[in-house]
Formats: structure tokens, C-alpha cells, sequence
């Protein structure tokens, strides 16, 4: 299928369920000739709160059925998967690219706020892994980072609430403690480390005012997937239309509700194939 | 095991996830010499975002695993499973007595209000199947009931943040469109349709006021296993202590630390033994 320097396969992009289409959205935004299939494994969501053993195995299974459907890069669009599968995923695929939203995130945060001091805002089994404290001093040995476990944030996005006064209640009780007990060393960057944190920028930076910055992983790991493409010389020819296929593990009917939030246009049901892994 | 009409075997009690411990508490409250198995489902929790047919599918393999244990009697605990699976778990397991929470919760609710208009708080499963509205008419005819689906609650209580500004504003988010549509046949009696929601009873009373009658399955339950108990001779002799074993399928520190809240005691990872369906 390899000609002359293009590559007609899709990009596989795997996700505990919706949250990972905010990354999708990105990457068709600046590659929009690629073919895409989206996996969301909603029968098994949420990844945040669950071991990282069974994290490890619900992703080996959605990634197999990706595998399956002769993908060019597979892009782990989860923080919570990218923190705790992506070294085993990129072992046991190679040469396949893998490619995880973590470091894409740790990089812009860095980016934004050389020596700063960032708050990491994910999921409890994001947080208690420590990934993206790891990447940010891994790059920038003088950053400072906290992490904090957010869970509600995640079934508020879900919920559709992303602004008003529940919205604002919720960020404030999450932030307002973590900003009290930081008087000396002043947080000035924010990394929202879970695909579903994005939907709620609005909340959360009328909450810390515009001072600080507020990065996510979904803008950073298109661009790193277009570069990966790029340099192994696997972009599409764009001779014919793309295609974007959506697959879940459940409910498509919820999916299409929900995600048609986080994708940014309107889904149906019939817009979903549901596979069983 | 059976001897002139006492049965030493235990009860098994199964939930998604950690919110049955509130009905796990009730039965013991009411049967101290009883033995009891609980299984929580917590590696696919939460069961109220999934479809039918997996919640199907996941209620089987986790009552499997109870019959296995050799229980004398077993409640689903878990307001969605109750109203996904009861029937075929019932068919199934016979002549195994099979109690789920929704008529209990139903029968409950009628007798605080009969002829009243009720309100069901519930997850998008159980509201979408519509349990408790054929169950409270079949009791009551003359009855009115209402079902909302209130995922962000199931969160709220897994966090802990069981009163407070944060857990006024997403009662009153749920609940203010409901009042204000209902002026002309106000809403009598709320039903706590999910096992996480008991511990969300102080926001809600708040919200509605003390006319308002607030109805939860756990004590009902409860005593609607002493019931069939009694009836087929099959309690303990009590001659020696009652034990209580928990089980999950995932996560014994996140069990210890959420369910501890639920349980009203405190717990830790030890006191679970994780089990692999």
C-alpha cells in the first residue's frame, strides 16, 4: 500500500470513550486529508479510576482491534491510557508509531512557562502514576509541578454543564485550596491532563484569572502526529476524500449525544459502529 | 448445610461498584448473624452510562461468581442491574432467591405517599428502562411518576462531597426545572433511584423541603430479605459470629477509601479480596 512516499492507511486513535475526540477534532483540523477510525472503549470507561492493570488491559484490547484495521500511527488520545500503557503499547507494536497525549501536553506546558510552576489537573490514576510530573522535569529541570485528581470533571463534561454556576462551583472547590496553600510560589500554568478537561476551559480560567497559562495535549499531539507522518513519509497522497469512521465498545446512542459535544458537530446514533472486543 | 430450618450459608449481595455497601449496611443493621458476600463490580463500574445488553452481560458473569460461593440468597444491590437483569437472574438462578432493589424502593415510596406524585432520581439506564415508573404503578394505579437522569450525583458522592455549596448547586441544577414545571401537580415523594444517591439525602432534603417525602431502597430491601428468609427457614442459627467478606474486580485501595463513606465505617485495602471474572 506504500507508494512513493505516501501512506493510504488511517491514523487509529483510541480513547477510554468521548474524551479522545477533542484530540481527533485537532488532528483532522491540520491533517484534513487523512482517513481516521476513532475507537472508544465505552464499555469500560472510565480508565481514571480503575487499577493499571486493567487500564494495561482494556487498552492492549482496543489497540488490538485497531491493529487489525492496518493502521499507519496509533495515537493513544487518553491520559490516563498514555500514562500508564504507552511504553508496553509502543514495545509490543514497533514499528508501528505510537504516539500518547502525555509528553505532546508536558512539551506545550513547558513551552508556555520555561522554569514555571504547572498544576496538573487528570484523573486519580493519571496523578498517582506521576506521568506528567516525570515529562515536564524531563524537560525542563527547573519546573516545579503539582498534580491534582479531579474526577467530578470528568462527568461534569460528560454532563454537558461546561459553563454556569455548577461549573464554576465544582473548578473552585477543586482549585481554591490548591491556590490557598500557594502564596509563596504562585502556579502560572495549568495542564489540563484528560481529554474531557478541555470542554471546561471557560470555568477554569475565569477561575485563575489571565495570568496563568492553561495548556492541553489535544493542538501538541496533532502537530506531533503530522510531524511523525512527515518524517516517515506516511501522509495520505489526498487524491480522494477522506473518511472518518467512529467505532465503540457500547452504547451508541450515548456516544453520539456526548461526543457530538466534544467533536463539535452533531452525531447520530447510526454515526457509530459499536464492536465488541 | 440445611438443618431443622436454619441455613449457615451466606447472603450474596452484588453491585456495580461500591454504592450497595448502603444496602450491604441496612441488611446487616437488621440481620447481625447473618454471613455476607459482597461483590463489587468495580473493573466496568459504573453500570447506569451502559447499554442493556452489557449490563446484562456483566450482571451474569458477577452473579456467577457469587453462586459459586454458595449463597443461600441474592440481592442485586445496584438500581440499574435490578432493572436491566432481575427477570433473567431470577429464571436463571432458580430456585434461588433473587431480590432486586427497585420494588422494594417502589414499594416504599407508594406507602409514604399513596396516590402521590413521585419523582425518580436514577441513572440514564434505569430512567431509559423506565423500572421504577411500571413498578410504583403496578402497586398504584392512581400514582404520577416522574424519572430524571442524574449522572453528575453518582460523581458527587463517589467524591465525597456529600454536603455543601458544590453538592446545593448540582441538586438544585437536577432539580429546579423539575419544580418549576410542576406547579400544577406538585411532586410529593422523591425516590432515590440509584445506591449512591442515599448519601446525597441532606442536599436533597435542603432543596425540596420537609414536605416532601425522601425515599431510598436500602432499609425496604433489607427487609424484604428477612422476609423471604423467614419464609423459606432459611436464616442462621447464630450460634457462632457472622462474617463479612468484600470483594471487587478492581482497585482495593480506591474500594477501601470511597466505600469506607458508603459503608459508614472504615476500610482498607486489605479488607478486600479482588477477584477476576
Amino acid at each position: 500500500m506504500i507508494s512513493s512516499g505516501h501512506d493510504e492507511r488511517a491514523i487509529g486513535i483510541f480513547d477510554s470513550g468521548v474524551g479522545g475526540l477533542t484530540v481527533l477534532r485537532e488532528i483532522r483540523a491540520r491533517l484534513p486529508g487523512e482517513h481516521l477510525i476513532y475507537l472508544g472503549d465505552t464499555a469500560r470507561l472510565p480508565y481514571g479510576t480503575k487499577s493499571p492493570a486493567s487500564v494495561l488491559q482494556y487498552a492492549r484490547q482496543a489497540v488490538s482491534h485497531l491493529v487489525l484495521s492496518d493502521i499507519k500511527l496509533l495515537v493513544v488520545a487518553c491520559n490516563t491510557a498514555s500514562a500508564v500503557a504507552l511504553a508496553p503499547l509502543q514495545d509490543e507494536l514497533a514499528p508501528l508509531p505510537v504516539i500518547g497525549v502525555v509528553h505532546p501536553g508536558a512539551r506545550a506546558a513547558v513551552a508556555a512557562r520555561p522554569g514555571g510552576h504547572h498544576l496538573v489537573l487528570a484523573t486519580e490514576a493519571t496523578v498517582r502514576l506521576g506521568a506528567y510530573g516525570k515529562a515536564i522535569r524531563s524537560l525542563d529541570a527547573s519546573a516545579q509541578v503539582d498534580e491534582l485528581s479531579c474526577e467530578l470533571l470528568v462527568a461534569l463534561a460528560e454532563e454537558g454543564w461546561t459553563t454556569g454556576g455548577v461549573a464554576d462551583a465544582i473548578v473552585g472547590e477543586y482549585l481554591q485550596p490548591v491556590l490557598d496553600t500557594d502564596d509563596s510560589d504562585k502556579i502560572s500554568s495549568i495542564i489540563l491532563g484528560c481529554t474531557h478537561f478541555p470542554l471546561l476551559r471557560t470555568p477554569i480560567r475565569n477561575f485563575v484569572g489571565d495570568a496563568v497559562s492553561i495548556t492541553d495535549s489535544a493542538s501538541t499531539t496533532a502537530a506531533v502526529v503530522e510531524q511523525a507522518l512527515r518524517n516517515r513519509k506516511l501522509l495520505r497522497s489526498e487524491s480522494s476524500a477522506a473518511f472518518l469512521q467512529l467505532r465503540a465498545t457500547d452504547g451508541a446512542r450515548r456516544f453520539a449525544r456526548v461526543g457530538g459535544t466534544f467533536l463539535g458537530t452533531d452525531l447520530q446514533p447510526h454515526d457509530i459502529d459499536l464492536v465488541d472486543l
